[in-house]
């Protein structure tokens, strides 16, 4: 009998989210009343339209499948050069970073891309991963066999999980142990934190010592209102040497339906063979996408590329503008329940200690109840997400007022 | 410092398509005015354009995509509802074949899917190959670790090849030992070759006797137009306990540019631990997709659904005739040459017997070189394919009818 993948058994219950929507749906069955005013405030799903332009480009993209003149059919497996270029240029360049146009690999989600950028990556690797964390870099080392048994708590063996908790602002310290492989994700999902130039500078000089790779999520870049805060791992000198990055439309396009999204693996970055021979990681990720993906539907590249356009810039500017005015509103009625707020400045989510020492999923079951909002315990993120919960700034304007008075309104 | 996946380094060249475009653009740039008259019937990609229906429906999914009432962000990760229903029930249940709607996995493409299937499966497995094959099953288990090193003629250690040849009229039999998981594509990519109820009935029979997994490619079903010939795996009794079902909506909706595609993955078919016990595949699959993808978008999901209206077969029947038709006048021009024809009859691909024994990459430049036709050598697809070429019958009527003119003027 064929032979399955053993560590997929290590996988606890759900990954979060699915397990967040079979709770909302067991209790809109008993409460359909309340199932009708439900707001959800709990996966970071944007709620609004797709911006004029993109919807423009999309039109006429389809237009141009319509028609074997312009008809698309196989693209490369890496992304047009159209948008590769449209990303390179003012992602990067505009911005002096030196990133190349085929340095930029074009996908279909970062979610994707973190778990697909193990393929290329040895199983000897060292792996630090904050907590609380994005649960895919969990999931998707544990599904390669990277880690042994979970415990009670979630952690894993075999994983070096770097603290963050109020103490650090939920920025990992630099640790005194070497490490192979970092996962960074900055403005942080789920903690709404940011790193500083100098907090990642000590990074990038930590990887650049050992030898590690930095796998740098910056899906929320687009949120960065501070000028001081760096929107790229890239504008930390020596990056280029020792990181990759991972952005996503999702988030800034609003294309978490529309799926678009891109990795940077400078040419520059090396690893090593099992033998200890040093190579360069791009020709294995350029290997991985033609032999394991067939590029983006090229109407949707077309709709990427229109994010570049001025009026492009302008609507997500927009879009930005009132998302990021969402989390004002709910940081401040956050705080004037007098609980630990964090987050919600520099990026969609704003991060709270529950009152009373009550933990993330009594909060999400009293706020479900209650409140008949839906939030995300903190402890699905880790267990030094315990004791907090995410609340996501996407959603209509309307509904976040509304949140924010249900949430003054329970008698905590 | 970081460990790579060495394994990549047991990779010879290219993959098979990227090669030969850099021989084409090689060609192209030493002979621009030859270049002009370059048509292509290498890469099987389609060149029709979208079906009407399927443009429909893509602009009414951008319209909804463009008001917040109808917008969409994130989808389940398996697909849409309405799109798992429209392929269980027409693809199997109209036809008597009892799939249910959660067993089917919509992606973004048959390759995607025939890699990441590996992700579920152990290390353990013995694996049998065709010979000749598409090259991603063979270089997606070398990049997985699965087989040692390959030799000189592209044969890797660790993979029982099962050899296709003129004498078994390209279907290979079923072999003495056992193997776990087990590769068939039919119609075959790149011989054309069908197998028969009977053929695929031993497998099936075979797969049970040992507790194998048949890894179905039905990705070319849809240009079958002989009664006798399965279009699916499942139309075999005990199938749905031994065999996982690709198939694809680039070669029936022209969807190579658009991107969508599916995995049947019953509830019934079992693998084993490493300690012996047996599990369902079905919820490692789920899981895979819900933590390392995040659905294909939802305007293309539409536009596949529309390929279920009656315009929509309609207008893919057209397509199938179209190409076939093309396939005709391909076989008849190779045949009236006098060399050995397959495929070409329930299949978009003709495999052909070069001409005087030269191997097929010396007919690869003398077709580039003497009548600017791209094909692709039957070497690239494993050893059992020197001596042949494929030629692909997705073309114009105009440039499948020019090939046949220029191939039949070379003074062979």
């Amino acid at each position: 009998m064929a032979f399955l993948n053993d560590h997929y058994l290590k996988l606890k219950a759900g990954y979060l989210f699915p397990e967040i929507a079979r709770r909302v749906r067991v209790f809109s069955e008993e409460n359909p009343e309340a199932a009708r005013r439900l707001i959800r405030c709990g996966i970071g799903d944007v709620t609004e339209p797709l911006p004029p332009a993109v919807v423009k480009a999309l039109h006429q993209a389809v237009d141009e499948m319509a028609s074997a003149e312009t008809f698309r059919g196989y693209g490369p497996e890496q992304g047009y050069d159209f948008l590769r270029h449209a990303i390179a240029q003012n992602d990067y360049r505009d911005k002096g970073l030196p990133i190349e146009d085929d340095e930029i690999f074009v996908s279909d989600g970062s979610k994707c891309d973190c778990g697909n950028i193990l393929d290329i990556l040895g199983h000897q690797n060292r792996l630090g991963i904050t907590d609380p964390v994005y649960p895919v870099y969990v999931d998707t080392n544990v599904m390669a066999g990277h880690t042994g048994e979970g415990d009670e708590r979630g952690a894993f063996e075999g994983i070096t999980y770097l603290q963050c908790d109020a103490g650090n602002g939920f920025v990992p310290e630099v640790p005194q142990e070497p490490l192979d492989v970092i996962y960074l994700c900055f403005p942080n999902n789920p903690t709404g934190a940011t790193a500083s130039r100098e907090q990642l500078a000590a990074w990038v000089a930590y990887a650049l010592r050992h030898g590690s790779l930095i796998l740098f999520d910056a899906a929320y870049e687009a949120y960065i209102s501070d000028p001081a805060v760096p929107h790229s791992i890239y504008e930390i000198p020596g990056a280029r040497e020792c990181a990759i990055e991972f952005r996503s439309f999702s988030k800034n396009g609003g294309f978490t339906g529309t799926r678009c999204a891109f990795t940077v693996v400078p040419k520059t970055v090396l690893a090593r063979t099992s033998g200890g021979e040093s190579r360069p990681l791009h020709p294995l990720w350029n290997r991985r996408m033609a032999t394991k993906f067939n590029g983006v539907s090229y109407i949707v590249q077309r709709a990427a590329q229109a994010l570049y356009s001025p009026e492009g810039k302008a609507q997500v500017a927009a879009l930005i503008h009132h998302y990021m005015g969402n989390a004002r509103l709910l940081r401040e009625a956050a705080l004037s329940l007098g609980w630990p707020v964090f987050g919600g400045v520099n990026a969609p989510y704003i991060w709270v200690g529950t009152p009373g020492g009550i933990s993330s999923w009594s909060l999400f079951e009293r706020m479900l109840r209650e409140a008949n909002v839906v939030i995300t315990p903190g402890s699905g993120f880790g267990s030094n997400g315990e004791g907090y919960f995410r609340i996501s700034a996407f959603n209509s304007r309307a509904n976040v007022e509304e949140v924010a008075r249900r949430m003054r309104a329970v008698a905590w």
